[in-house]
């Protein structure tokens, strides 16, 4: 059976770890770190994630401030009220939670924010930074919070066969360069698939390492897991399921019960991708403030 | 014996394309494209590639200028001359041909160019754009060449197992984007390798394209080429032979000789990749003047 790579435990030392520097921070006389998340609409799933991002600010200790707006705001206000937190000496971070109502352009959006308070890593320059291998800029959370956790399980990557399954510009196309650059957490040869890939099965079985980012439930069988492999479930979906009380259960992009059997290391869902996510955000935030400071 | 993909001739084909799309331009009553390229010191090898770039502007009716200067200018006294081409309406591509002197910070330089005017594509906006699938950008040259140089002679690229040798920000990193984002010339199925790659054969082996992109010469044998294999050669290296009037002789990074016998279409060097080069260039250039009308 697998290892079972523990997001939830690795989250919670990197919370402690970045509580720490925050201690510092405001030790020396600063204040601490600002982290402020839109919210547009009432959707409950992205309402449940960024109440989950302030509290693990308010964790950490910094400040978390969440705005809501109703999805009739125009996006000419959006923008004005992105511009204002620009320019906002107090606030370090700012993230725009996806999707927008469909009368708002998201990417005008993500590019008003600027890049040094875009600690989602969505703006054109931090991609651009990040497709060459500059860290001067901000990474997307979630391949940042996956290299995090395979640090901290020590899980070399260097000279390993990385399989990426699934080409967003929030998962897979990041994690894919993240772990093709020369890094410490990169140097892996990386495989991007997707939906025109032909033979998938045949490139996953070389994998030492695969990500599945596609939003699929139970889309790695078994079958295509090279036995003592390291799998990295980015998928989150909500599938119905009567015997639970709230009616749904989630499930990720693997077939966990199946994989984990054959795989050498894993990531649940939940507990897994998801609280290390939170973890690169507060990171690039912590980055943010230090850069200022 | 493979085909030969001829970038000499395929660049002629563009060069007409172009031609005429700049007589509709001028024929309406506006200015041609123009291309400023900026060359700083006196290496033989970039004066060789700023002049030819020039020629191709004078060929397709651009109007093409190379700004010399010597190797002592400051780093300040370039940037104000890149921000004096930035803010003149007549400009509408700007080069700086790169390695520069060790006193100059390339990057620097690079981001200093109007995202607008960077038809090298180096810029993290433009960067960060491809790496996002927005082609509201510039591609760096050579990959963009390369996809015209496949789209020509009809080689279809989805589903298909790419295979790029080499990481760079310039041709390696850029051309697995472009072969795997969601777009006429990609939809590709990418394995991006580097010097860190362990077991190279037996990745090369599956590829049915292979872009070589590592500055070695004859380093891609023919033992690492399947069969019908498709095979891009970026390596423009300078040899010493005492047999060519020159002294020197130009070799790929694929063992041509070798690998035409296995692989079903193949670029020489010279007269493959490298005419392709000038093509993205031009086109870029042309895109950014036609942008601007």
């Amino acid at each position: 059976m697998a290892e079972i790579l523990d997001g939830k435990a690795v989250s919670d030392f990197f919370k402690q770890e970045i509580a720490k520097e925050v201690l510092a921070i405001t030790a020396a006389g600063n204040r601490a770190p600002h982290l402020v998340a839109i919210l547009v609409g009432n959707d409950g799933g992205s309402k449940t994630y960024v109440e989950a991002k302030k509290k693990a600010c308010k964790l950490v200790g910094f400040e978390g401030t969440v705005l809501y707006f109703p999805d009739t705001i125009s996006q000419d206000e959006l923008l004005a009220k992105v511009n204002e937190i620009n320019d906002d000496p107090n606030i370090d971070g700012l993230i725009v939670q996806l999707p927008l109502p469909k009368h708002i352009n998201e990417n005008a959006v993500t590019q008003t924010i600027v890049p040094e308070k875009d600690v989602d890593g969505f703006h054109d320059i931090n991609m651009g930074k990040l497709a060459k291998g500059d860290n001067s800029g901000y990474t997307s959370a979630t391949p940042l919070g996956i290299t995090m956790l395979l640090k901290y399980y020590g899980i070399e990557t260097a000279g390993k066969h990385a399989v990426v399954i699934g080409r967003s510009n929030i998962v897979g196309r990041p994690m894919s360069i993240l772990l093709s650059n020369s890094s410490e957490t990169g140097n892996a040869t990386v495989t991007l698939t997707h939906s025109r890939t032909q033979n998938l099965k045949d490139i996953t079985l070389q994998a030492d390492i695969i990500v599945a980012a596609i939003g699929q439930p139970n889309f790695v069988s078994a079958d295509m897991v090279k036995p003592g492999a390291i799998v990295i479930d980015v998928g989150i979906t909500r599938l119905d399921d009567s015997s639970k009380k709230a009616g749904w259960r989630l499930a990720g992009d693997v077939d966990f019960a199946a994989v984990e059997k054959i795989a050498g290391k894993i990531t649940p869902v939940p507990g897994g991708v998801g609280p290390m996510t939170v973890i690169g955000l507060l990171y690039n935030t912590l980055q943010a403030r230090k850069r200022q400071l």
